[in-house]
């Protein structure tokens, strides 16, 4: 079942080492099925070089295994929550990408310094805090998505507007449409970090994206009136 | 039309990702052709795997697509203002190559440390302000270019003694005699801006380049007397 | 004779460069063959475009050659120190990869700054200290391993908790339960030690992991109830 | 003629991009033949995609081609002067690669701070100053080469021993008994540059590699009792 979304999910987790955002098996990469309201997931630990497109898991909203042979990834449950807490999303990656990581390492919100930010980015990308000893006790996977999902709220952010999360002492989560857009929004992610810690380094007073150009370039591409690429 | 035109240009987007210069289709080249007063960019948007060259689209100074099936660059009326106020130059590139862009964040020139930086550029590459709220209003793209305008005019540089600026908050422009050479500028500034930024941490007090060996490096390569390369 | 282990030590060898390890020749795996009380190591100096799994050399615990034409790797004297000392290994390697060897040269213990760390490393990567004239002077390759195996006693550290160290002013050693989970080991350790630097470049005040997030990524895959991968 | 040392010279020459020393034609390789007291050289400015084994340059030390049809690298003469001065060397590199030109800009010289600096350098590797107005005019090329000579001649260093310099706002040029090593001691500096700068940011007190440390590394793998590699 589902051999397209399969498909796609397979050449979306193929595309994380290709982009330099992961090395071995850290990372993940799932896409929704809507009409079912399964998704699709990479298996936990097999090599890419071995991984074919039927080794990829169905799984329902609930964590179970609807189809395949493997176990899905370990961070299954935190993209169940994602899916059910935010339902406009239809693809998840998870990584430990360098620069991405070490902002979450640094327990950092990545600021918008500049127009790569706000092409996709609509202000700056929150790190979200560290679980409590309860949290890992009830379900660690599954507390880090309740974690997310409660960042955006607080923060009264909505998840199409900003992809993206970190996550503090672990790495960057981020979604889109599809598979293939929660990729490119990880490289996006992980480009904008190392340019804004080192655009920090080079001049300490560097000051954010003005709010006037943040809008113009996010609204070009993600706006109503949008006119970027070949759209209708 | 200008079908070897295209070709080049078409080859000279390709150098891009190859460079390490953009992901996915952060960037694009122009190329003017003198005879006709059009010229040729690259679509917006178009993924770089299925791009041909009868992609590329020919437009006029005014912005009016002369031939092409494909919207041309967002970034176009930018191109076509640089070809009115600079006539020497042949080819134009932008991107959001990494280092160029943290110095674009940071909105700072960058200065002439050494002799890299000599070959190629002679003084210090300019970073050109933000635009106004009106000014976006008025037509983001057209107007980022009259502010670079502004400010090699402010400044009395000439496009030919520095083949490139830095847009605040943005990333990089530069320029050369064709789409080729342009590239080749872009590849300079990057690499410039990367060992700038850490000569300054390495030695917060490393000076400039002198002038007399600024003038040696760029004169030998483009003076009157150059002597360097194959030319006669 | 250990045909199989020569393949293993050779395709391990390999992966140094591949994934960035290692330059030229500055770099060597090792495994042992626990049913002889042998090991394989690669030859000294051989220049890997050259060399096959023929030329792996089979060396016992005090560094007689038992089989091959070549030279051992010079550091055999230390991988044999290890293996005695630490049973359970069964792989290791030895590299200058750029960011561990930037923490070994500044001498510092590389501290778990975050969950890459914790998948791998259950504390703080030691720095173990420069050796003495007289220990140089007894016998450099030998002793260093000694400075490591006093390091592990010292501090009452585990190898199999923490599979690497670091020489002060040289570069790392890792190792694990093979000779491809020792490269894997080096891999993680070189990420780390990129990350963590830079974590305290942007945050100067950035914390430790918790120890109780550390314990869970650990133990979720090196613990009893492990449950990350494709194990029963 | 020397058909055998143009090919080594090309090949040498190749290496220069494989190794990500230099970008374009941005650094040059010659090695010298003893018995003829000519060297090969490559020529200016020709793209490394085009050049062939033909095209390299024969020249004396005078600077006078004696065999080929394009012009030899402007650098020619810098090359001429370090093989009248350093006898012992059959090969030279130039390039403008990243961190020794971040050195370089910065006008440092290079401390021995680890063993992979050890295993090639035995010490410092020295940068040599600006050139006044009176050199540049009196022949720039030439006496980059008489400032190089200076260099070592006033601080005493054996060119065997360091087969290197920098040259201030400049970059490097290395040595070696043929273009290969001259190549590898280029990577070596590279290397031992980025790692040298990382590592007093990570601790601004690390200290150098000890002494005897560093006549260890060097005479284990260069002095008259060297065991490391295949050699008898």
């Amino acid at each position: 079942m589902l051999e397209k979304l399969k498909e796609e999910v397979f050449l979306a987790n193929l595309e994380l080492p290709e982009r330099g955002l992961i090395k071995y098996t850290w990372g993940n990469v799932s896409a929704m099925d809507p009409d079912s309201g399964y998704f699709v997931i990479k298996p936990s630990g097999v090599s890419y070089d071995e991984m074919q497109p039927s080794d990829m898991v169905v799984v329902d909203l609930d964590n179970n295994v609807v189809e395949g042979e493997l176990n899905p990834s370990s961070d299954t449950p935190t993209h169940a929550v994602l899916y059910r807490a935010f339902p406009e999303i239809g693809g998840i990656v998870h990584t430990h990408s360098t620069w991405a990581t070490i902002w979450a390492q640094a327990g950092l919100d990545v600021p918008a310094m500049g127009t790569t930010h706000a092409d996709t980015f609509y202000g700056a990308v929150p790190c979200a805090r560290f679980l409590t000893q309860a949290e890992i006790d009830a379900g660690y996977e599954r507390e880090t998505g309740n974690v997310i999902v409660e960042t955006f709220k607080e923060r009264q952010i909505r998840p199409s507007d900003i992809p993206g999360v970190l996550l503090h002492g672990h790495g960057p989560f981020t979604w889109g449409k599809d598979a293939k857009t929660a990729v490119m929004n990880a490289v996006v992610l992980e480009e904008v970090c190392q340019m804004n810690l080192l655009t920090r380094q080079l001049n300490s007073y560097a000051e954010e994206l003005p709010q006037r150009i943040l809008d113009k370039h996010y609204l070009r591409k993600h706006g109503e009136n949008a006119y970027y690429g070949q759209g209708k």
